[in-house]
């Protein structure tokens, strides 16, 4: 099986939903999951987020989809961890 | 379940209650907790925390509701950590 | 037996297939892989990728070749680790 | 049960006593404790120290009794530990 | 017995053999052996290559040897280990 | 039992004897230690060493005795570590 | 039992014997050792080595009569442990 184990991403949102209730989102979309929020820089409008997320497998469209509806934009993809295992 | 396991804040509080009172404050509140404060600045009238909350769950209202009643304003949330498993 | 264990490579990408396909790709090819990418930089049209690829053996050409089908270039190779042990 | 766990202090004190007369003094005073000392700065009538103290039960009221009778200050409190486990 | 375990080597080599085509011949001429090959400089005809062997028992005759077949040449041994110890 | 399990001292010393014999006069002193010795400076007439001692307990005046035999002069505290443990 | 643990040099010496040879002579002359050399600086005449020794007991004359012996000259002892354990 092939599966997503980790994801960087660098997150552009409002400040409204905060970093805690965003995370708790992320969280509550992928199980057996651990998703940290570090938030990078405080802008008047906007915070720049820096998410890791690692789980058993992570669904990134499901990702992709929790942040749209929090109202905010991946900027970019950091880094990506794939394990490639056989199957048990 | 989804918990909030970890949290980071930046915290502005008077020079009394010290950061000791402050810290044992945020740890009467929140059960089978570590909570530890780091004195990041220290200005005429206030002084600047860093905040770290770590434990089983994290009710984030309660933390609020106790640096509010200290006389503190939570300026950011640095951090957060959150754990989605399966329940026992 | 003789097995190459790890590669780290310098790729340039274009900006689709993106950092998560690019691994996703990666890692098919290879069995019983890791396979990690970090974004370097971003420019206008292209990607630099630092691509780790961990595996029990690692067939380079069948790196290469993914490289190729999903239009990045190998720039060049930043490390080898190789292994020769006693066949079992 | 609430209790600090750890303490770390900035204090000044005169060059009599010297460090180590100090670390013991603070050692005596709590029990199942380990007092690290570090002279941070030499000046010509006195030495600024950083004090970590770590115990089972930190009794902070005692610390700062043993400091002035050092005839040393209590500068400031840079970091405290607080844990909250239930009562066993 | 007396035995080189580690040598870390310092190597010019041209742009072929690359450099997984470089550690894999490295390896071959080692039995048990890891041999890591980190490309520290690419100049327009050669490149710079810090290599280094862990193994059992390390040749070294044997090592200059292959980097020379391969069109290398040894520019400075930059560390070694040895080891004395009792025969079984 | 108050024990000082250990210091760091600053210490002033005649090139002769040299680090080596400082070492293993200073070790004599106190059973089940290690002591370390890193020579710092090194000037026309005097080495600066920085010495560490780590033992069950140290006799701090002992130390200060073979420091003062070896022609050395103790310049400074740099730390000092102190166990307050309940007898056994 | 008072034991040199580990001694850290500062050795000049000629280009030949090599660093590998250098090492190679220095561990047969201790058993049960591990001798580490890094070659720090690389001169028109003469390398700067550092060396690395850590054995059960270290016999010192022997490691300075070695040195002497290939061209070398111990420039400064650096770092010194000895322990002084209870007999067996």
């Amino acid at each position: 099986m092939i599966a997503v184990k980790k994801v960087v991403l660098d997150v552009l949102k409002p400040h409204h939903p905060n970093a805690l209730e965003f995370c708790l989102a992320l969280s509550a979309a992928i199980e057996n999951s651990t998703v940290k929020v570090n938030v990078i820089a405080v802008d008047e409008k906007t915070e720049s987020l820096e998410v890791f997320v690692k789980a058993e497998i992570i669904d990134f469209d499901l990702i992709q989809g929790v942040i749209n509806q929090m109202g905010g934009a991946l900027h970019s993809i950091d880094a990506v961890v794939v394990r490639n295992e056989p199957d048990a």
